[in-house]
């Protein structure tokens, strides 16, 4: 096991109903002058930030608002609401929404704490040494970003995706509804559980032998999400189902499945340039790149991928042929993927084949190689690129 | 799901060598004056203290020391501690042993800050508002205190033994490096992961239906020390095997096995009288309980025990017959029990089946019941004793 440290220390408020306690806790972790954070109508629509301006106003905390904030968040909006911050004085940020809502907060609490341009800690010119409190209230399992000291937001000058991290903008409480889920369309849906599977898998795959309690934890989090999925798609108020969703989703991304070894994070990467190019739902591009990544790479450990094989998806080991096991289970992930109303290749998707040079390009990989579980070369890229393209069940 | 808090702040410090760092850790969570408690002679005759020490020299941080801990410990070191951390001035207290340390240094950490006496939070008096931050190097994968918010105490007086808890407890770092425990005799280790399994079993058994990720959750860590335990018993010097297990004793406790369901913990109440009278290993007094206790209960939800069964110990499932599932599961566990050098009757614990009317006595149920997975009444827990007494393979 490799050496690590291990810090979530933020407070999660799970549960029916809980969101009318977000006063109380910007209060505990010191916020006085709030800056709620939203998206589009949806959060106001649904009655939901009616209910947390009261429970602020119930606290006597004052509060400004800045929605407005889009799928792959930019960095346009960000500049405005550092803007925003620094006039009013604001010293907490409450984001109300999912992953793209709470990047976008992130991004301001670390913009309104330094004195050069936010951009700096996304292009790697700069480490975040200080930020402004987040908090959180979710309205989709998905992105984990409730738990994750990560953000990522998209230049929109060229479009350009990139992520951004530190112990710093992780958020002190995030307040876990699972009820504020049920309204959510299918797709969306299910593109929140393809993305929560994705980031368990970027972490199933290492290189690092023997780590028995990581591998299991990982297992958890991925079998828990091929049983409960299916029952929200065809179930949308099924509460128990969409709460095993919502905290799997916390769990697979606030680093406890990943700790002690090498990890992959080569599918999201080439994701990125999926969704910064067609501005695609995250978890749809995934769902295209995942299993091709998986096609393109298995044979570097196919024991590992018949173990993912028969332990997530329940597929007999074929002890005398476990290549046969390994590629049942990826074939398995791809159907469950359909399953549940993903796209598959480039079309479904609305991507196009001829575009991958400019994906490619957009990577920067130049005659390098991006690190991982296997390292990829451009060319590499590409073909994962042209599974993408072409695959089907 | 039932609504539920999970906050696990404290900063985890994993691997080979990282004690080295304790110092710089104590200054970033505050510390600058510090009570080094720690037990017998083998933090200092390993040369870990003195490590420990020069970490805290090359910070400038200053430091009394208090060791003496005894496994259970006594409320009256507890005393002795928080008269003396008020005499020099201590506000950081770095726990360097096992959960008997830890528990202690929470005890005087939380005493310090209270103008009554710290037994009032043991039995329940009183709820702990404040206390000094506790960081803690690890020795010993065992009680899961490095990540807790709990304390068990006893009073030296009638040999009482209690816990208390609050977040306010909980450390805020703590060292774990495997490497720490290699030297540990095969009886401590085997103690330390029967309480591990035992914690998260007391998680397992709950009447909350629905609950499929806390299920695959505590299923990870006991599948892991299924395995694990035995690989450290014969070679005792198997880094990775002590890695999994220190990781995995963590996990077991700081609460994310647990979320969101009722638990049961009357193996732990019924094991404290044990160790309380007799002053056995807490662990050691689990593995005679915590089957036993199995056998009184299981009928209450065979097919719970079935999977347990099947998926921690790789029990063929009967359809036709989930109770055979069910009763060879724990079976399997007393036999992993016995295998691993634990106690699992009376006998060879060192306890007599005449003290069962103290013990029961001690336990003060009345005419009440004790609450959990099923209540249980003073007979029934003199009738769980009854069965430890006489358990055999």
């Amino acid at each position: 096991m490799d050496n690590f440290n291990f810090y979530s220390p933020t407070e999660f408020v799970f549960g029916r109903g809980r969101e009318t306690e977000c006063g109380r806790y910007v209060r505990k972790f010191g916020g006085s002058k709030v800056l709620i954070h939203y998206g589009g109508g949806s959060a106001v629509k649904s009655g939901l930030l009616t209910k947390v301006k009261a429970s602020l106003d119930a606290e006597g905390i004052s509060y400004e608002e800045l929605g407005g904030v889009q799928p792959n968040p930019r960095d346009t909006l960000v500049y405005k609401g550092i803007d925003l911050c620094r006039s009013r004085g604001i010293d907490f940020i409450l984001a109300v929404g999912g992953g793209s809502v709470i990047d976008s907060a992130k991004a301001i609490a670390m913009g309104v704490c330094y004195d050069g341009d936010f951009w700096d800690f996304y292009c790697g010119k700069s480490r975040i040494e200080k930020a402004l409190p987040v908090g959180v209230v979710l309205t989709i399992a998905a992105a984990g970003s409730e738990g994750s000291g990560n953000s990522v937001i998209t230049k929109e000058e060229g479009m350009i995706k990139r992520g951004a991290g530190s112990d710093n903008i992780r958020p002190r409480f995030s307040v876990l509804d699972p009820e504020l889920t049920c309204t959510l369309p299918a797709y969306q849906t299910a593109c929140g559980a393809t993305d929560i599977m994705a980031h368990v898998f970027e972490r199933y795959f290492t290189n690092t032998k023997e780590v028995e309690i990581t591998d299991r934890l990982c297992e958890a989090v991925l079998i828990t999400m091929v049983r409960e999925t299916p029952r929200v798609i065809k179930d949308p108020n099924n509460y128990e189902a969409r709460a095993n969703i919502m905290w799997a989703g916390t769990v697979a991304h606030n680093g406890i499945v990943g700790v002690g070894r090498s990890q992959d994070w080569n599918s999201h990467g080439l994701e990125h340039e999926l969704s910064g190019l067609y501005d695609c739902a995250h978890g749809a591009g995934l769902a295209v790149i995942m299993p091709s990544w998986m096609e393109f790479v298995y044979k570097h450990d196919v024991m590992r991928f018949a173990q993912m094989a028969e332990r997530v998806f329940g597929c007999a080991m074929h002890y005398d042929d476990p290549e046969s096991t390994a590629v049942e289970g990826i074939k398995r992930f791809r159907e469950f993927l359909h399953s549940i109303g993903m796209p598959i290749n480039f079309a479904e998707l609305g991507a196009s084949e001829e575009d991958i040079p400019v994906l490619v390009e957009k990577l920067g990989v130049g005659d390098g190689k991006r690190w991982g579980f296997v390292q990829l070369s451009a060319e590499d890229c590409a073909e994962i690129y042209r599974i993408a393209a072409r695959a089907s069940l």
